[in-house]
């Protein structure tokens, strides 16, 4: 598996959110305690906003731990919006175009879990990606292909709607192959304005996701806490698992749920897929 | 494009094969007389027959010059059979699994040349690859994908006839579409006993292509040419460029022809791509 | 050998200076038409300043020309200060330590050229570097040795004197030990508010060396070009080689000579070692 | 830390030793049990004699578990003397030339452990390295200093005595600058026909070491046992942590001792730094 960080808010150094906290995404790379996977080794990336149209995308195949470009990056970027990611691969080559998170236009991708059976239903999947679209697979990942479903779907228009689509095709192409559990998924998506990030398992047993607390709070009980002070009252954190030991500053998103953050306003509303029939 | 060697014959130490020769492939990697390209500088591969079923290979994202680890095996393994390759990407990310040679069970394939129009085809010769092998599909290269089309029409029993075909398949797609020149190509195959060489192009201007000639011919000529020594009498070698400037060594492999290797037999045959009705 | 790019001016992308002019740096890194080789494919590495204390400095071992991330950065990145070099090695590795720019403190140092009959005079070189400065050398380049002498004789207090000392060093070290060309270089320093730029060889024919003429004249002259309408007035490059054909651009700096460039004004000034009796 | 393994006896593909065990190192690298670090990502080489004059090493940069082209050569390449070593960098650079196993002539050298200061003694153990050998000096670990300290106190003719004087300079080179543990070790070098291996440490805590018992014996009590029906009656293994679980396969090398291994016999004999003044 893998782990991931979603941050936005005032903008902040990047080593701030990645190096500082106690059981950063860097500590993590090593020492994961809520992964399927306690080592995320196989590469990493991170995406942010600038005053640019499109957003930054800096991904290597080196452990995150030990990258002297991402230290270095990390120390002199200042962004508003970030998504970080430390992979563990399934199987798919360690190489760039595998790392996550991906990029189309405006909109930043990221995962953390996989597609059962992918090698089985990979071609019915990707048979069924927008031939406009299809090009723009540079990797060999689930994600990536998972990516490209939900914009086939319309992720740009109504991101909740295209990503339930994208599940509910993903689970009856993989149940109609006798695939157990077609899809594990913890997915973050933005556009720079409002992020998406999803729960969900065909299991009901999904991989960890929490969001921070309201920063206001926060930083009443916690005055002293260096991150805190920096963080604007409407920053927003969602991770794949907490970034520190602080008392009530994470909530776990609850299974099959959408975390919406827009304006440092955030709603959690049910997520279920769209199986193709109903969406026909 | 690209340069590449495939040598057959008695067993060598690799290095003297790819670094020895006045005009060896690491010299092409930076200075190629005959490429498209001066630089081949986007990863290179080796893949060599042992006492294993299947054949090994080595490939590396770094420039071939100045690639120690290259450097190291290639003084200390030995192999009759080598295929080698550096590469200049012609658009798809340099990555190990964009690398040539690629391999499927016992057989290499390597390239040089391009699919036209990549990008607008793709999806259709993806298509077209039988979906048992699909999933075997690992990087983003063209040649891999006319490797998995050559696999799909029987590879593995008759290569001229299947690799006639998959041209023939990629010309029709290519020409559908509007793409002037659908195929430019300089292909290497082989099972470890067989080897079998391509040149065509569409437009009928193919990139350059030599076969070793007679080396006991050549043995007299030359009698104090230290590689001549080592190579057995039945040794031979196809090359994208000629390794040196030795008179009489070299024969150009003519347009639109097939070099089959056997037992030290070499064999030029016309070839002729099979368009899709005519192989149905 | 090496090319190198040094620009201080109004902010600009770092594109804008790396990929858009017509004969860029990333040009120079497969096609030099002055360099001692004509590819420099053996790692690249960038410095700026932004708002930290220190620098930032990217440095990658793949070939500039193909690395996504450099690309991906450079059209992301605003700076009024960048450093830029490819590399073409001389014989030490491949590897991120031996890449350029080297960073001490504030201070960045970047060199085309060689010290002379590295391999016999580095122990003596290294012996003389301050000790308390010693472990800061991270890879095994005669760049960061000399980099770490003229820093040991005040490279931070007075730059032309200092380098006037390790040069002076490095040429009666190499002397003594019979070699015939001690120096051969092409340096650019700074603390991101002086520039330092040195031509010089033992022998007096230095690798080429050149800076940009005023932007003011330039631009009236080429009303069109669009990297002079972003400059300001002040801006100046200095370059290994000339990033165009733009007639009046480039003046080459003359042999054995220190530019200096401080708040848009720029200084020609003769530079001669010192030799360490001199010095003493 | 690091882990390490070092075998000599009759020819086996290297995958049996590298990958086929229950516990192999390739497991270590990601979940090593006595290792002072779980992780062991920071790079890997290899080292095995054929039939040329020196050994051949492959070295990467990238975690052992994943790499294809380790899996690849470990498929394709047979040895009967290998040393491998996967490494959790203790600060020096992730790069090839800081990757055990370190070859000189017919030597080759692993380490697990540290040099206590490094950066306060580095210069004054690399000013003791005989000049001769200085300019080999490629990296920037520890180890390869220790290398060279011990090739200067003449490791090609006696091993024991050499490390003893190199160690016995680096505690006192330590001491004398208050370093409280000079040094922590677990070494192994061979020229490919003897194995020395020397577990010490300045505390009296060495890290992990243990020799596999006589196979005879073994492989009539583990009759099943695939590895040990592949390997000779002289085969013999020396590893930072046991392969596995099999019961009276392994033995511990008691602290301060020195394990050598020729022509299948073991010898343990004690070891003790000899201190400078001692040795002048």
């Amino acid at each position: 598996m893998c782990r991931w960080l979603a941050y936005s808010g005032s903008p902040l150094v990047l080593e701030q959110l990645l190096y500082e906290p106690e059981h950063s995404l860097i500590v993590q790379s090593l020492h994961s305690q809520l992964g399927a996977e306690e080592t995320n080794g196989d590469g990493f990336g991170i995406g942010w906003y600038g005053d640019q149209a499109t957003p930054a995308v800096f991904r290597s195949v080196e452990p995150a731990w030990n990258d002297r470009n991402l230290r270095e990056l990390s120390g002199h970027i200042t962004s508003g919006i970030l998504f970080a990611h430390i992979r563990a691969s399934t199987g798919s080559p360690v190489q760039q175009t595998n790392c996550h998170p991906f990029r189309h236009g405006r909109w930043l991708w990221m995962h953390n879990g996989f597609i059962g059976g992918f090698d089985q239903v990979k071609r019915d999947l990707v048979l069924e990606v927008d031939p406009l679209l299809y090009p723009g697979i540079e990797g060999t990942t689930d994600t990536e292909v998972f990516f490209h479903l939900a914009l086939t779907y319309g992720l740009e228009d109504d991101p909740p709607a295209a990503v339930a689509r994208a599940v509910g095709f993903i689970e009856s192409t993989g149940r109609r192959q006798g695939v157990a559990c077609p899809i594990q998924m913890t997915v973050a998506t933005t556009d720079g304005d409002s992020f998406y990030g999803f729960r969900y398992s065909s299991e009901g047993a999904s991989r960890s996701l929490f969001h921070s607390t309201d920063v206001t709070t926060l930083r009443a009980l916690y005055p002293d806490n260096a991150l805190l002070r920096k963080m604007s009252d409407d920053a927003r954190l969602v991770v794949s698992e907490p970034l520190g030991s602080l008392q009530g500053a994470w909530r776990e998103v609850p299974e099959s749920t959408c975390v919406v953050i827009r304006k440092g306003e955030e709603q959690l509303v049910p997520f279920a897929p769209v199986a193709p029939a109903a969406s026909a």
